[in-house]
């Protein structure tokens, strides 16, 4: 792996390396799509919230962090039942860093931000058991396709990331359904990855849709209707808006290849400005594969922050480099981003202390 | 009044000058803030809408009219009671001429639109004459100051427009709450301006919240709450939001003067980054009278976009030469952005070109 500032070139060395120098010193805009899906209140399949209900509470509550510097949906900062704090917290020390505008954009939620948010139309996800998982994905995502369209109009290129927990098993649903081998590639926020139970949901639901592994290959919108979330078409709509004119970072882990799937399948004439930005946790992971993934859906670049919370004095943050969390809320690409934007001048040592900063003060530390 | 481009200079010349120099060449962000409020269906107080519940629908047509270039809400475009189109032609053809981007918020609908929009928080509003018209006016500011912020990072200045039926009614009741001297001044997008009328609901709405003309110069907030409309604070906050960091052109007529009261209660020194910009057709107006009130609340500059549809082969079009219409949908300031974003190389006589193509297709004339 080539490196240049603190960013790894992860996959596709040569492009990720050309997709990089094209962001130096140049202004981005951060677009965090949130949503919410029943899937992710399935016993074991979530980090992302203390209790199975808590996960309505986190999107909004990350969304509210970036934009705020703090939550009001809930008090704190949202956390894993082992207390591990929310990667938006390195999302939003990133974009403070390197004074990144943010902008919210809401796949369908089950509990709103008290911020400004932008609306494309669509509903929470219910559980993808159902087989019938996403209303509206056609509106939703020609929706965002306009967003896309005119915020790059606005921005030098976006960076956009999401929040939704039991993302990666609705990834795992559109890819399967799609034909992709995702099978035990997908990622975790926990250090054991429940790859079996996130099969068998997956199954599940294909066969409520009448569906099987592969048979909506030429059906992207199905795909996503039957077994995805909500997320999922804003974010692409977001992508096929915005990357016909300039560079667009997709800021996540494994979830980002359900989305590549689903703009490969729409428009895949816009790829040629996308890169996956994500962190060295997932890159490094050797419970999922994202490498993997990417190479057999669109072959963009990876490229991951070489983020490393091995020398913080915080339990909370030491836990990161034990593959808890890994990635979400767009980290690794804000953090790519704020490298990028300031030629280098935001380092990893300075985005650790800034996010030791902000733990301290979010959580009444000392 | 002095001109540069096909831009009026109309109040505070060299300000107005100076602040017109500091956008040529620059990227703008037009953002359309709309809402819905009772008043408007008060018989004989609005044009914008041929029946009283349509004006429900005006506000999502213009913004979609700005999005899509066609309306999805109703058939056709919004037009007056005698078949007048909206202004948002004129927005559409200025901003599409220049490629600039559009953002839509809503501070509070009834029918929301078809397209991607900024949520702030608002509900609907109420009619003035309740004395309780509009909900959570402090936190739809608050959220609409973190959008400006935001959306000033990503543009080079921002141009905010409004459409919300019976506007200029509620202006007045802001203005009046206020202790501003703003009866028989407000304009009208009639030929005959109902002043009477208007003042008339206003007072019934102050004396309804126990307050008379004045009591809430200290108030602004209050003020909008009883007789204003859910577009201000959204539009309010925007301003105070951007205009920190960035110029912002107030695209409205004697509406702007109300959001201005709010702004100068909240804020005041974001003034000097802020100005009007309006269309020929309201300054030149005899029956309103916007730089009386502008001098009086706070006096920012005030600029024209010199249109004259005195030419066109369209009755619809010729008849806001006969001050029907005038202005909303920031159909003035995206004229004025259109010329200064491409330095002058938009001329009137190419705009009226281009809304007079706009207006035969749209109408599936010949």
């Amino acid at each position: 792996m080539k490196q240049e500032f603190d960013v790894l070139f992860a996959h596709n060395e040569f492009k990720a390396e050309a997709f990089l120098d094209e962001l130096r010193g140049k202004k981005p805009l951060f677009i965090l799509t949130i949503a919410t899906t029943e899937t992710a209140k399935i016993a074991g399949i979530s980090a992302a919230g203390k209790y199975p209900e808590f996960t309505d509470y986190t999107p909004p509550a990350d969304a509210e962090l970036l934009q705020l510097g703090k939550c009001k949906s809930i008090s704190g900062v949202p956390v894993t039942p082992d207390g591990i704090p929310t990667p938006a917290l390195i999302t939003m020390s990133a974009l403070r860093l390197a004074d990144v505008p943010v902008l919210v954009c809401s796949g369908g939620l089950r509990v709103k931000p008290q911020i400004p948010f932008l609306e494309v139309g669509g509903n929470p996800g219910r559980d993808i058991r159902s087989g019938n998982a996403v209303d509206s994905v056609q509106e939703v995502i020609d929706r965002a396709v306009i967003a896309g369209e005119n915020l790059a109009k606005a921005a030098d290129y976006l960076v956009i990331g999401e929040s939704i927990p039991g993302g990666t098993t609705t990834a795992l649903g559109v890819l399967s359904a799609m034909g992709v081998h995702a099978e035990g590639k997908v990622s975790s926020s926990m250090p054991d990855n429940p790859h079996d139970l996130k099969m068998e949901t997956v199954k599940t639901g294909l066969a409520a849709a009448g569906e099987s592994f592969g048979s909506l290959a030429n059906n992207a919108l199905r795909a996503v209707t039957c077994v995805g979330d909500p997320m999922i078409p804003a974010f692409a709509g977001l992508v096929i808006g915005a990357a016909g004119q300039v560079p667009v970072l997709m800021a996540g882990g494994t979830q980002m290849t359900a989305v590549l799937a689903v703009v490969n399948a729409l428009n895949p004439d816009v790829l040629c400005n996308v890169a996956i930005g994500t962190t060295r946790w997932v890159v490094a992971d050797t419970l999922s594969d994202i490498r993997g993934i990417v190479k057999e859906v669109a072959d963009v670049p990876v490229l991951a922050a070489d983020l490393d919370f091995g020398g913080s004095r915080f339990a909370g943050l030491k836990a990161y480099e034990k593959g808890i969390v890994k990635e979400g809320v767009g980290a690794g690409g804000a953090a790519i981003a704020a490298m990028a934007a300031t030629e280098g001048a935001v380092t990893k040592d300075m985005l650790l202390r800034e996010i030791e900063r902000n733990y301290v003060s979010l959580m009444g530390l000392k």
